[in-house]
């Protein structure tokens, strides 16, 4: 077998509805990163239509200039959807049914309970020369084709159906079939200032990284991201190297420095809970459940997270959380005494060690324009309390991440502060 | 000036970050929207490397296929952002400072009481030969290039910068150089039914459709859409022709029609509540407030919802929502009877006058593995009650929107049943 070292993909994306923006592509990102990791450069993602003409041009031009063509969509049980015919003309074969794949759509149907359809039953007819890759995710197969030397494998498009078979077959097929040096990397997470800001305060350290490693800044809404990488992976010595660099750039960040791990704030937060055994309590107002509905993103929530009290209403914030009128009105709505007494309030209701309270207003064109933006956080755990005022510039959506984000930032610190110093 | 009547373009991103996988596209389908609605056809969307050659190639390629390409990304401050040079040695120009970029950049940093660096003067650096697309959101200006009747757009990649410029300059800038049919179009939200069912339950109304109307079948986890579209809106009473098309869709789907409307299912209940002049309260398990963070998306969320008593404890359900102990043990956790009790509790203690109660269990692997994606869902107002019991066949992630999603169809049926029938 063929084996190289620098192998390249372009993921090739079908269907109409990426062309007139109906969904948004989750699938290229992902599939990306997991290539990425095993040392398979992607140099190009494209999408196109449900269209004859459009996929045998993608796929002679692509062909012409990478290793692999990984393609998702288009193998749907509706008529529009023209990938598999196209791919077995395009690849000089017939159709026929896999009875593997016939049994499989009968019993998907069957367990559910659903009708079968004629439709259906076709989506176990498959291209005479191709490897089927079993789905038992859905009733779609993929199909693996070599022509050339070169590789194009057909996934569907719904994301769970095409992990399951990146993850199951066509990571460890292509792992097999090429000499793959996996790509070294390291990502810092940092919080509290912008892209500009934290390059001028790690410049010379950046100047001084050698040739064959890579910094990239990748900002988020209210945080970013530092990424060494290195495709030197046979390099001597070079993930010490990249750990040192990691380390040394850390020591500069100082308070800036979030994590050394790569995983998202809510993450790195149950981790921390998780670690100290402390219980949280949340009491919402302006992110109105988002910030219990990251942290129940992460299996296990319930041994960290007590709930959330979503009060949309002052009137919720003084009969659930005991907030006083009197501070409502001294102090305002959106103020720190609030979050404090909402902070306060979640942990007492909610039989929590720590209490956070959120309250701000998200609208530029609120009430109160001049205030608009302006949001609240408070932490409390005994006597030991924190809080801080934000000023987000940005549009009701983006000022609720960047309310969360930066609230899971101040709990992170309290939670360094106190308890991981 | 020339004016022509099919208009192609291109999608042209720009930057490591999406090719390694660290962020998701969501630029893409936005613009791709907005072009499709002033007519324009998207043909391709691509991301590239922040590299010289790609971007050359690809601007080289796609000039030769489309009239427009709009280019976002790799116009920050940091060093790995080369769109900018790339693009005046492209179009054969030389750089200059815009004095009016210049101030705005300069006062952006004084408000934000923010250092401003050498490197973010440097945004103020345009190509001489471009039309500057002034961009108050943000301190990267957008870039107009016109090259043998061709258009190329640079804009920067932050969301709401992208749009911001989209909305106020490019847009109405393609509008006044083009002569263009905007794209007719009309959705309808389905539910309770897969793609497969709903296409054999209207087939032949399908098979009956003109051949200048498409059909176009959109499945998002819970729903489902139907799109019919025209692109010659130029054609004598089409615009009629398409909702009597509609209606007659409509009608043949009966219990599995959701809305005509082309919103979001929290926009429909929005309204719909907004309408009845109900207030909504809710008591989230396994959602853990995810349905409280979708209808707190939309502005005036506090006209109608009260909040969310997010309660991930059995403890906290029997004390802060009324469920019986004796419920929960004859009846199990996850329950038509508990979710019941939770939404008559939700009710009472946020003061609403409907109640919305959601428990389940959405993994697989839970202590529980048979009822693993089980949800139970109960709506209550006075007397009158309804409850549903899912199983979602899915991961986490997934089941938690099949849930949210399946607990708003609910919703808006009930609301439908009792109020808007």
């Amino acid at each position: 077998m063929h084996k190289q070292q620098k192998v390249t993909a372009t993921l090739l994306t079908i269907g109409d509805e990426l062309l007139i923006g109906q969904i948004v592509d989750t699938n290229s990102a992902w599939m990306a990163r997991e290539l990425v990791k095993q040392g398979i450069q992607v140099v190009r993602r494209i999408a196109i239509a449900d269209d004859r003409a459009a996929i045998t041009d993608a796929l002679d031009a692509e062909l012409a200039a990478v290793d692999v063509v990984l393609m998702t969509g288009g193998l749907g049980p509706t008529a529009d959807d023209i990938t598999k015919p196209t791919l077995a003309d395009y690849f000089g074969t017939t159709m026929r049914t896999d009875e593997k794949v016939l049994q499989h759509v009968k019993s998907f149907f069957e367990k559910r309970k659903k009708p079968m359809l004629e439709r259906n039953l076709r989506q176990a007819e498959v291209p005479e020369k191709c490897t089927v890759l079993f789905n038992e995710k859905g009733t779609a197969p993929g199909m693996w084709f070599e022509k050339a030397g070169k590789i194009v494998v057909s996934m569907p498009g719904v994301p769970h159906e095409m992990m399951h078979l990146m993850e199951t077959q066509v990571l460890p097929r292509l792992e097999a079939r090429f000499s793959l040096k996996p790509l070294l990397y390291k990502n810092l997470l940092v919080g509290g200032e912008g892209e500009s800001f934290i390059a001028e305060h790690i410049k010379d350290l950046e100047e001084n990284l050698p040739p064959y490693i890579r910094l990239a800044y990748l900002p988020s809404l209210g945080y970013l991201r530092l990424r060494l990488t290195c495709n030197e992976s046979d390099r001597e010595g070079i993930e010490a190297e990249i750990e040192s660099w990691s380390d040394k750039i850390a020591q500069r960040l100082g308070k800036y420095l979030v994590s050394q791990n790569d995983l998202p704030m809510p993450e790195i937060l149950a981790g921390m809970l998780t670690k100290v055994g402390l219980r949280l309590g949340l009491a919402e107002s302006c992110t109105g459940g988002y910030l219990a509905h990251l942290l129940t993103q992460i299996p296990g929530a319930s041994n960290y997270l007590q709930g959330s009290l979503v009060c949309y209403q002052a009137e919720a914030k003084i009969r659930l959380l005991g907030v006083s009128l009197k501070t409502i009105q001294d102090k305002g709505i959106v103020s720190e005494a609030v979050a404090l007494a909402m902070a306060r309030g979640a942990a007492q209701t909610l039989r929590a060690d720590i209490g956070l309270g959120i309250t701000g207003w998200l609208d530029k064109e609120g009430d109160d324009k001049a205030a608009g933006g302006t949001v609240c956080v408070a932490i409390t755990m005994g006597d030991r309390h924190e809080s801080k005022t934000f000023h987000f510039a940005n549009d009701r959506l983006r000022n609720k991440e960047l309310a969360a984000q930066n609230a899971f930032l101040l709990l992170i610190r309290f939670l360094k502060a106190h308890f991981l110093g």
